[in-house]
C-alpha cells in the first residue's frame, strides 16, 4: 500500500524518539504540515522566525542529550537559521535539520526562494549535508542524518527534501531506527591513555579543567570521582569555551574558572584538559594563555580540538567518561594525598550604583543568581556573561547553559528548548537588551505554548561590548568620550514582551527585582522581567 | 604620513558618494567606528539586527541608484543578514557588504565568531567576494568592490576586512574613484536589434511587458514613448518577477499585469518582454505561461535570465534604456495606426465581511492604496500582496518597491532605506503580520533616527500561504478544515511598536483605518497601523 511520505518520515523521526518538529512553514512544507493533522505522536511547535525554530530545538537536544528536529522553509529560512545552527555545532547538538525546498523543477530554474547551492550555505555548520534524490530515498535519508547526528563528535545535520518529492506516495518500507542506533563512543588508545596515567601520577601540582563536553556526554560523577581518588583541583573551561558546567561548583574541589592568571595554573606543573576548548579566542591573548612549564594533558570527543593551537605533552581522542573512568581505574593513588586548597571565590562586594547612577551589572547579577537558586539558567548576556559564569550556581552540568557562539538572541530560544526537555525544572535566561532585539520572536511562541520561562533582561541601554571595544582601541572615542554605534536606548522591552503575550515589568531598584525574581518562581506562565543597569559601565 | 587604514576606508565611501553606513556593529568593527569619531562626512546609521541593515542599504539603493554600505559584523552578522541580501541580488541593488572579520590569527585559530568559509555563504548571493589579505589593500579592494557592484548588471559585493588589518595605520593613497566609474552599459547587437525590429514590425498583435530592470535604469520614459509610437498596449510583468513598475499604470496603453490567461496575452502574436523575469516561478505551472503561437522577444540587462527556461525567438542583452531608443529609432510606425483597447481593470467590489466576520483583505487594501494615494509604498505581504500590486498607483519606477525573494521582514527595513533616499517623498510599507514579526528591530531604527515612515500591518493572524498551500494540497487539512503551522494570534502588534517608540494604533474597521491613514500623511514621525483582517481569507 503506497502511503504518504511525509507520512513514513514522522514514523522515522519517531524512530528516534523525536516527540516535537520545531518549524517556521512555508508552502513547501505542506505535506507534512498535512500528515500531523491525523497524528498525535508527533507535535508541531510552531514558531514566527528560523532563529528560534533552531535554538530552541538546540536547547532541547542540549537538556535531553536526544536528537530533535528544526524544519526550516526554503534558502530563505536556512539562512535566517543559521547563526543558532552554528551555536548548536559548537555544543555538539545532535539538530538534524530538514530544509523543505522547492519543487525540483523550480529548483532547476531559478525559481522564487530557490539557491543553487544550498549546501553551501549549510556546509560549515553540519556534520553531512545531503539533498534527497527521490521520494523512496527520503526516509532512509533522514533515518541516515539520525544516525549520523547522533554518532560522536555528535552535531547537526542537515537533509533537503524538495516539496515534488516530500508530497509522493511511496511503497518503501520505515528504515528500523533500532539498527541503526550504536555505540560509537570511542576510549583513547591505551598507549595514550598509559601516558596520560604516567603524567598524572608524576605531577606534583596537576590541576584538573573540566570542559563543556562532560556534562553533555555525563562524565562530571567520573570527574568528581577522578578529582576526590588524587586530591587534585579542578577549574572549569576558559569562559569563551563554555557551553555548559563540567564540574559542581559546590564541590571543595572546585576552584573557579581558567585563567592563565589563576594562582593554581600558574604554580600548576600539569594541566589536564577534559573535553574543554584550548582555547576558543576572542581576540590576541596578551599574555601566554598556557604556563610556561607546565605539562599539558588535552582530551576531548572531537579531535579537531586536540593539539590544534597549543601542542600537548598527551593528546587523548574520546568520549571523556570512558577516558575518565580509564584514567580512575589507572592513575595509582599519590603516595602522599595531596591537600587541596581551600578556594575562596572573589568575596561580592556590597551593592553601589556606578558613577552615572545606575545599577552594576555585577550587582544585578548577584540578585538574580541568588534570587533564582535551583533554576536552570540559559546565558545570553555579552557584557554581563563573565560575572554571570562566575555567580551562577552550577552544581549539575544541567544547572546552566550558554553558548560560545556570538550568536545574539540564541539564549531566547533555547531556553524554551530546555524548559521543554526538563519540564520538572524551572529555566530563567539572562539576556542583554542587544541580545534581546535579536531573540524577541521567541516570545510568540513561549506565550503561545504557555512555556513558563522567566526571561531576565538586563538593559543597560547599550552595546556595551562595543564601546568596551572602542575603549580597548584606545582612539578618538575614549580622547573624545564619544562611542559611536553603542546607544541603543529606547526599547520599553517590558512593553514589547507583554505585546507579545508575556507579561513584562520593568524595575530599576534590586529589591524590585527581588521581589518579582521571587514572584516569577511562582509563576505558571512565561514572564519578562526588564531590570535597568548602568549604561556608563562597559563591563570589565 | 600614516594614516589609520579605517580613515582611508571612509574617504574610499565618500568618493563613491556613499554618506551612510549601516550597521550593527561588534568589537570588529571599533576601528571604523573611532575613525568616525572625527568625520561628519559619513553618516553612521545603527541597527539592531543584520536584517534591518542589509535592507535599509537595499532601500536606499534601490531608491538612489547609487550605492550602499552595510557593515556586518563578523560570521554570524553575516548570516543574519543574508536573506535580505538575497533580495538585494534579485533587485540588482549594488550593496557593498563590508564584514569584519576576526584578528587573522583569530580566524586561522578557528576561535569566537570565526568561520573557515565565510566566502561559501556569500558567494552565490555577490558577484563578487575577496578578503582583503593586507591592510595596504584594503583601500583598493574596497574601491573595486564599489565598481564591480556598479557594473552592470549591477548587484551586491562583499568584502572581508580582518579586524587586525582594519586597526593598522598605512602609507597607501586613496585610490581615485573617478577612474574607476565608467559606463558600464551595452547595447544589443545591431543584428539582434534588427531582428527585434522586424519581429515588432511584422507583429499584429504584440504586447510589450515591462519588467522591473526599466525603472531601476531609467528607462520608462522611453517605452512609454515606444509604446505610444507603435500604439502597443503595456502589461507589468508577471508578479513573482516584479522588484517595481516598470511602466505607468495611469497611462491609457496600461492593461494591467501579466498571467497568461490576459485577454490580450492570449491575442498576442509577439510579446516582447523588456527588463521582465521569464518567469520567477513560485510552483510548476498548471497552464502554458506563454500562449502557444506567439513569438517571443526577450531583453534584459543580465543574460541568465535570457532564454534560461523560455526559448526566444530573440534575445537581447544590454542596458534596457539603450535597446528601448535602439528600437524607438528603427521600429517603422505601424502602416495602420493600432488601436489600443481600452484597459478596464477589475472593478473594486464594494467591501463586505468574510463569512467569520473580518475584514477582507482586498478591501482593506483599497483603503489603503486609496488613501495613500501619491505615497511611495513598500510591499511585503504574502497574501495580501497579489490584490496590492494590482491595487497601488505606480505613475512612476519609485512608486511602489517590493522583493521577489520571499524573505520576509525585507520591507521594514527597505521602507527606511527608501525614505532615506527619496526624503521629499512620504513613505508607507504594507505589511503582513507574520512577515512583522522578522523585521520588528527596524523600528528601532525607525524611532532612533525619526524616520517618518508609516507601516501598515495587515494582521489576520495567520500565515495565510501555508493555510493557502495546504488547501492546494488537498488533504487531511481540507478534509477536517484542520490548518496545523497557520495559526499566529497572539501578538498586539500596535503594542510592540509602541514598544519601541513607533506610536502604533489597532484598528478594526475601515473606516478607523481610513481615519489613521489620513492622520498618518501629516506626522513627521514614524508610526505603525495595525488592522485586523479576516483570518478565514487565505487569500486567492
Amino acid at each position: 500500500m503506497p502511503r504518504p511520505v511525509a507520512d513514513v518520515l514522522l514514523d522515522v523521526l519517531r524512530a528516534w524518539d523525536v516527540r516535537h518538529i520545531f518549524t517556521c512553514p512555508g508552502s513547501t512544507e505542506a505535506a507534512v504540515l498535512d500528515a500531523l493533522v491525523v497524528r498525535d505522536d508527533v507535535e508541531l511547535v510552531l514558531t514566527t522566525h528560523e532563529g528560534v525554530t533552531v535554538s530552541i530545538a538546540d536547547g532541547l537536544s542540549r537538556a535531553t542529550r536526544l536528537p530533535s528536529v528544526a524544519y526550516l522553509h526554503a534558502n530563505v529560512g536556512l539562512t535566517n537559521g543559521l547563526s543558532n545552527l552554528y551555536a548548536a555545532q559548537l555544543a555538539y547538538s545532535p539538530v538534524v535539520v530538514l530544509n523543505g525546498l522547492k519543487a525540483s523543477s523550480i529548483q532547476s530554474r531559478g525559481g522564487f526562494t530557490t539557491g543553487r547551492r544550498m549546501r553551501d550555505l549549510v556546509h560549515q555548520y553540519v556534520k553531512s549535508d545531503w539533498q534527497s534524490l527521490t521520494a523512496e530515498g527520503i526516509p532512509e535519508d533522514v533515518n541516515r542524518a539520525f544516525r549520523t547526528a547522533l554518532t560522536e563528535p555528535a552535531g547537526p545535520v542537515w537533509v533537503g527534501l524538495s516539496q515534488d518529492l516530500a508530497e509522493q506516495q511511496i511503497e518503501a518500507a520505515v528504515p528500523l531506527a533500532d539498527g541503526y542506533r550504536f555505540d560509537s563512543r570511542t576510549a583513547p588508545s591505551p598507549a595514550a591513555l598509559a601516558a596520560a596515567a604516567k603524567l598524572i601520577a608524576d605531577a606534583r601540582r596537576p590541576v584538573l579543567v573540566a570542559g563543556s563536553e562532560l556534562a553533555r556526554v555525563g562524565a562530571i560523577d567520573a570527574l568528581v570521582a577522578l578529582s576526590e581518588k588524587l586530591g587534585v583541583p579542578v577549574l572549569h573551561e576558559d569562559r569563551r569555551g563554555l557551553e555548559r558546567p563540567g564540574f559542581p561548583t559546590d564541590h571543595p574541589n572546585f576552584h573557579g574558572q581558567y585563567i592563565p592568571q589563576h594562582p593554581l595554573v600558574r604554580d600548576a606543573d600539569l594541566l589536564v584538559f577534559l573535553g574543554a576548548r584550548l582555547f576558543n579566542e576572542f581576540e590576541q591573548a596578551r599574555v601566554p594563555q598556557l604556563p610556561p612549564g607546565a605539562r599539558v594533558i588535552h582530551s576531548h570527543t572531537d579531535p579537531q580540538h586536540v593539539a590544534a593551537i597549543h601542542g600537548v605533552d598527551v593528546g587523548l581522542v574520546g568520549d571523556q567518561r570512558l577516558l575518565i573512568e580509564a584514567l580512575l581505574n589507572t592513575v595509582p593513588l599519590p603516595v602522599e594525598p595531596r591537600d587541596v586548597p581551600a578556594y575562596s571565590p572573589e568575596p561580592r562586594s556590597a551593592p553601589t550604583r556606578t558613577v552615572g547612577g545606575g545599577l552594576r551589572p555585577a550587582d544585578v547579577v548577584d540578585v538574580v543568581t541568588e534570587a533564582l537558586r535551583g533554576v536552570a539558567l540559559v546565558g545570553d548576556a555579552t557584557t554581563a556573561g563573565g560575572v554571570l559564569q562566575q555567580r551562577a550556581e552550577q552544581r549539575t552540568g544541567d544547572d546552566y547553559f550558554v553558548s560560545t557562539s556570538g550568536s545574539l538572541g540564541w539564549g531566547m530560544g533555547a531556553a524554551l528548548g530546555v524548559k521543554l526537555g526538563m519540564p520538572h525544572r524551572q529555566v530563567a535566561a539572562i539576556l542583554g537588551d542587544g541580545v534581546f532585539q535579536f531573540g524577541m520572536p521567541a516570545l510568540w511562541t513561549a506565550a503561545r505554548r504557555n512555556i513558563p520561562v522567566t526571561y531576565v533582561v538586563l538593559n543597560n541601554e547599550r552595546y556595551a561590548a562595543v564601546g568596551a571595544a572602542l575603549r580597548r582601541f584606545g582612539g578618538h572615542a575614549v580622547r573624545q568620550n564619544q562611542w559611536p554605534g553603542t546607544d541603543i536606548a529606547g526599547p520599553n522591552i517590558a512593553d514589547i514582551s507583554t505585546g507579545f503575550g508575556v507579561p513584562g515589568q520593568r524595575v530599576d531598584s534590586l529589591a524590585d527585582l527581588r521581589e518579582r525574581l521571587d514572584a516569577a518562581r511562582r509563576l505558571d506562565h512565561p514572564t519578562l522581567i526588564e531590570v535597568m543597569t548602568a549604561s556608563d559601565d562597559f563591563g570589565p
